[in-house]
């Protein structure tokens, strides 16, 4: 492949000085050395033949490369957009750019990932992807590389993180549902080994003894819609007095919805459902989802700052983002009174 | 920051050899200088010290990055998650990474873009972004770096490109509706700058010809739910006779549902839907959307792959990859002689 870039030599030619001269001058931190308006003619000249600063070469020299990794576990998942949407907006503000993975859910796969992040110098990594006790974050922090994690933390307190109140969203969604005069709720929880699936869990089964009730609990095997509705299916088996679902996550309430359905069961006359997250389109669903807010472009925004400060300041300070989660309700519950 | 990466020296040190033949037996391409045991043992020992080659420094060497840049024009719309998911499948497999760039639509931003990737050398681009007569392609060209267009394409023909068949796609729209009676069919179309807009409104236009007809077409300012409203309130506005409404994507064509609900119109009864794209969620939400399909996924994997295949070639033949569409029919549409 031919590269038509030009090289100093050719901007030393075509303005008639040294090409020592033309480093200096295109050279921020040297640029005091050349007069300024040969500086001005030689960087008018630079543009004009389309030379290309050599940022590889000169990362290289300052051991870094502006590029920052991110994991999702599912690019594909609409969740994931709006928190990438969020990462992206912020470092591209500040001259950075994100390397994205679809990394799964299998360690031995995330690490190659990051090895090979790694070995193409990123400055730092975003983690979407992280479980409980998560072997690449240890892999990480071995290597001194600043790590974040968003949408899901680890039991361990090793890095700083950005997630929601997982507590709060599951609190939310059961008073919403005991206000409704519902008291058979069962739970979709999401898979145990991500914080999000084992402090939903958690939530939940807090909230409903908050009220003196206990709830069904299956657990789903991935945040997938076919998944949710494999979890709905064996609770709907187990008994017949369920009125409500929480679902841990919106795909799943639409696996608990498409459940439902094949059991010419209606939402909400039959049953009620909340999910979480609200993503994309929650709202033109039938009937629209009942669900948990979280604002994850505001969750991209603030680990691509988090990540940016810890990469600036060479500091490893641990800071943990908790954002509030708010209840939009929507279609899917109903009063048990008015049915 | 201090990463403890090992170096060649203590690799050197720990097994008791000179740093050259270190050197040797970590270079896949000089390893048969060394003795074969001894290689084994360096290697080992390079492992267990987390020794990362430098593929930044080998790279700089070679002119290459493995990078790929993909320039979306909008990442949280949920339609790029499946082109993305499918460039990170095919790139990763093959043992490169995409960089994700949220470019916009105007063409000096996403320019400013191309030139950062550029300095951090990407070896080639997938852009998403492209209009009829793209500033940013001829950049690209002048410039050497492989290009492919994806989703969109160029009104010239300058480089490779993978879209769906717009043509047919609105053939087998148009082709539904009259089959289902309809006669007064309107087209919310895409912007005319996008190939999509345009070919989507030609191939509506020349759609309704053939079967006689001619129909209202109002034209959004963006692909996005609020604009597809504002365009399909315009439509309303302008004639009562509208009994079906072919939108230019999916994100319109819920614009247009939310037309008619604010102006309490029911679809399918008193005006039918048809979208483009099917993507994610559009047989959950409420009508179920009867919309054109267009593997999304795929295209993004012919992409990658075609990508690849002009880096490694360093060809610049062009190749141009129609991918065929298909109608989904479900709730939106409904047969003038029911109602």
């Amino acid at each position: 492949m031919n590269r038509p870039v030009a090289t100093i030599k050719q901007i030393a030619d075509a303005t008639g000085v040294h090409p020592s001269t033309v480093s200096r001058a295109l050279d921020p931190k040297k640029r005091h050395l050349v007069a300024d308006d040969l500086a001005k003619r030689i960087a008018s000249r630079a543009e004009a033949l389309g030379y290309q600063p050599n940022r590889l070469a000169a990362n290289l020299r300052l051991g870094r490369s502006d590029l920052v990794g991110v994991l999702l576990p599912d690019i594909a998942n609409p969740v994931f957009a709006p928190i990438l949407g969020g990462i992206a907006e912020v470092l591209s503000a500040q001259g950075y750019a994100p390397i994205v993975a679809d990394a799964g859910n299998a360690s031995s796969q995330q690490i190659s990932f990051v090895e090979r992040l790694l070995s193409q110098r990123v400055d730092g990594l975003i983690l979407a992807t992280v479980s409980q006790d998560d072997e690449l974050v240890g892999f990480c922090i071995e290597r001194g590389l600043p790590v974040i994690l968003v949408n899901r933390s680890e039991a361990r307190d090793r890095v700083s993180s950005v997630v929601s109140d997982d507590e709060m969203g599951m609190r939310l969604a059961v008073d919403h549902l005991v206000g409704l005069a519902h008291r058979h709720i069962a739970h979709v929880a999401g898979p145990p080994s991500t914080s999000t699936g084992a402090l939903r869990r958690d939530g939940f089964e807090r909230a409903m003894s908050s009220h003196g009730l206990s709830g069904l609990i299956r657990e789903a095997s991935a945040y997938g819609r076919e998944e949710g509705a494999q979890a709905a299916t064996h609770l709907l088996n187990s008994t017949r007095d369920i009125t409500a679902v929480v679902a841990a996550n919106d795909l799943l309430a639409l696996g608990v919805l498409d459940a439902l359905k094949q059991r010419r069961l209606h939402c909400p006359e039959n049953v009620s459902i909340v999910g979480h997250n609200d993503m994309p389109l929650m709202d033109v669903v039938s009937p629209p989802l009942t669900t948990v807010r979280i604002e994850h472009r505001e969750m991209g925004r603030i680990a691509a700052k988090l990540l940016l400060d810890a990469i600036k300041s060479g500091s490893s300070e641990r800071r943990h983002v908790v954002l509030r989660s708010e209840l939009v309700v929507r279609g899917s519950t109903a009063s048990l009174r008015n049915v």
